[in-house]
């Protein structure tokens, strides 16, 4: 272990086996933590060749769970967010790619901090079930053409161990690491086609897009590597996507992205992932396959497609009759504009956290989330704003989590008196042929 | 000490607080060994300021006892060689300078690998004593000048510490690193002045001049800045010093130096270091501290220095009176050339170990030193030598122990057929006005 510490120290490649090795010994305990956050750190220091990292990564996933999809017929097609704030597009895309005859099986996390998690947001439907058994899920998969459940315990462990490893010793910020623990668990999960939405500004991890870029060319190098189709978007989160943040009221933006009648920003976001998971399977063009999604919005399909896998999962689809009364919460609560002047930028972390306040969220694992709390922005960047102006609507079951929440939101943002530049959508989109800006 | 290792992975300098509750919660055990070795990998690849690495170095010194040479009258002396083959300047040096008038309060290690140890080899003088208790050790430079023990236990116990975990999580070879473990020990010490020797070349863990003046300028500007008088030799270890490797072998060629009689580059670099102990002891010029070095040999009182520190610590000094005898192995082996050429370089390393493997030196730290072991060398870098010649005579209690330390010892010879270039017996010399390459 020490001469593979060194090597790595002194900027080589670890080999097939030595990686093995070392991934072995993480797991089963028989190399010591001292030295796995040596070599993590010499490996934040180096680097990873891409050969390097594409087997660091398998490996990693080998350490648990591979998941066999091979029961569910056709293309399998899996997409992953990096996490943002009010970043629904999974619930949406979903359906929209299963009612053009493209599979999807998939696992979501829940959320914590100021992120939110997809399986929280479903859950918020009574009677959604998360856990299903594998031959409920591959079963219903091949029935319907989507599912979305919770994570697997068991997948990559050895993902687990290293990162809680780094947590504690500085080399969470490693590009490199982090490609790995995202697609170690991806690669377990099994799906022929991996699209990644790399989240980038000040409600993402990446904070700039240069290192977004890089961190979206290294896990489309380690899919391609291993034999996966991989594509990835870098996307915009220096402000919510779309209005609404919270558990039932992302569920309901969704059905209105379903319905045709989404905000612009959200609803460009899940036709364009959509059309490229469709094209990633093999449905055509883009052009051709966007046309396709938007098609199956315009005529239902998409939405008769989410109530299904929702029926499915033993959700009460009742609520999309009545979604003001699904989405009502005990306290309902304006918040007004101070000032005049233009939003110039939105501190979008803070808004997360400003929502997790008010109940939407988690701040520990043990936290009990509020399904009814959160935020429906109303002014967003870019939007002019005029004293006593609602800015957003805060909904929570309890009254005294206003104040600091407001205090929270109102702090994130930042006026000028100028119009802002439109900002972007997408930054780039990466595929094994390289990187594309927009 | 997540922050902490962070900073310093970012490049930032620690301060004097953060370094001291690093060092503290590392002996203690209240940092565990995972973050300390991901804190020495970062300090690896982000390096150490001046002050910091003072700051660092002194926090170490401070973890185990300080040693206070205040009931030692006047200016104490002591110097400190990185470590090589045939090194028995000390045993020199330490007479030579109490001659001058120069206490020299020395503590110093065994070998261990293919490097010897100063106090291994004064052990080879029958009933000399390593261990002295303090008052007994202070007397005694009080009263001739000079003292050699070996190092008490409690010197540094962070360095003990932080080196172990270095020594398996590849942090070895890191210039501040090693610089602040050698200069923790001298500042415990307790000195007024340090002199030390950093060998580079085969026989040395420096294996090129940059590196090993990099680390003699690291290691003056901690003792500097820290309040001692600092130098630093970087001096030649690709040949070994001398013509004699091993314990009574060691000894009998020191009485040689301090009888005028010893070979020319040990003699020289004996004579260079205590002219520059004297100088910093503020003894006058360097010219004319060595013409006083030259003096004390000449007439005799180095020698009879050395004889009463020897009788003083408890050796039967009638061992100068036959060192035929005290050096008589049970067998001695010739070994002899098998080519006709130039000797172009020599493994220095390698031919350390050859006397290792002879008996003279420890291959673990259980291993039992046989003194009379050892190899006289008789033809060295630049020497021309003819089939037959007598390379160097092999001394050991075990015949079987002969045959492959021979193979190691030929194999550690590479000739030419043209004539070497001179190669130089100092490299460089630093002080705290910098570096004067020679």
């Amino acid at each position: 272990m020490v001469d593979i510490i060194s090597k790595k120290r002194d900027g080589a490649s670890l080999s097939k086996g030595e990686i093995q090795y070392f991934i072995d010994g993480c797991v089963d305990g028989s190399i010591p933590d001292y030295q796995t956050s040596a070599l993590l750190m010499a490996i934040y220091f180096q680097g990873m060749e891409d050969r390097e990292l594409a087997d660091f990564t398998m490996a990693m996933a080998h350490s648990g769970e591979m998941i066999d999809l091979s029961p569910i017929k056709g293309v399998k097609v899996d997409k992953h967010s990096t996490g943002g704030v009010g970043d629904k597009t999974t619930m949406a895309v979903a359906p929209i790619v299963a009612s053009c005859d493209v599979k999807i099986a998939k696992m979501s996390g829940r959320g914590l901090g100021h992120t939110g998690g997809t399986v929280d947001k479903l859950e918020s439907i009574p009677g959604y079930r998360t856990v299903l058994d594998k031959d409920e899920f591959f079963n219903q998969v091949n029935e319907i053409g989507a599912s979305v459940i919770g994570q697997s315990g068991n997948l990559a462990p050895a993902d687990k161990k290293l990162y809680a490893l780094r947590d504690v010793t500085g080399s969470v910020p490693s590009i490199p690491l982090i490609a790995s623990s995202i697609m170690s668990k991806k690669l377990a999960a099994g799906a022929d086609c991996i699209l990644l939405d790399v989240k980038c500004g000040s409600g993402a991890f990446m904070k700039n897009v240069a290192d977004a870029v890089t961190l979206a060319e290294k896990m489309v190098t380690i899919g391609e590597h291993n034999g996966k189709r991989t594509m990835a978007y870098v996307t915009n989160m220096n402000m919510p996507l779309g209005q609404n943040i919270g558990n039932a009221l992302e569920v309901k933006e969704v059905v209105d992205v379903l319905n045709g009648k989404g905000p612009e920003d959200l609803t460009k976001e899940c036709e364009e992932l959509s059309a490229t998971l469709l094209m990633m399977a093999g449905k055509g063009r883009h052009s051709e396959c966007l046309a396709m999604v938007k098609e199956v919005i315009k005529n239902g399909q998409a939405m008769n497609k989410f109530k299904e896998m929702v029926q499915a999962q033993g959700g009460d689809i009742s609520v999309f009759d009545d979604l003001d009364g699904f989405t009502k919460a005990a306290v309902c609560y304006e918040v007004k504009a101070d000032r005049d002047g233009y939003i110039a930028s939105m501190d979008t972390e803070a808004i997360g956290i400003a929502s997790t306040m008010l109940g939407a969220g988690r701040e520990t694992m043990e936290s009990v989330i509020d399904p009814t709390a959160g935020i429906t922005i109303c002014k967003k960047t870019g939007d002019k704003v005029h004293v006593g102006d609602v800015l957003a609507v805060f909904h929570t079951s309890r009254e005294e989590l206003l104040s600091p929440a407001v205090k929270r939101y109102l702090e994130a943002l930042n006026y000028s008196q100028q119009t802002p530049e439109q900002s972007k959508l997408v930054y780039a989109v990466v595929d094994k042929n390289g990187v594309k800006k927009l």
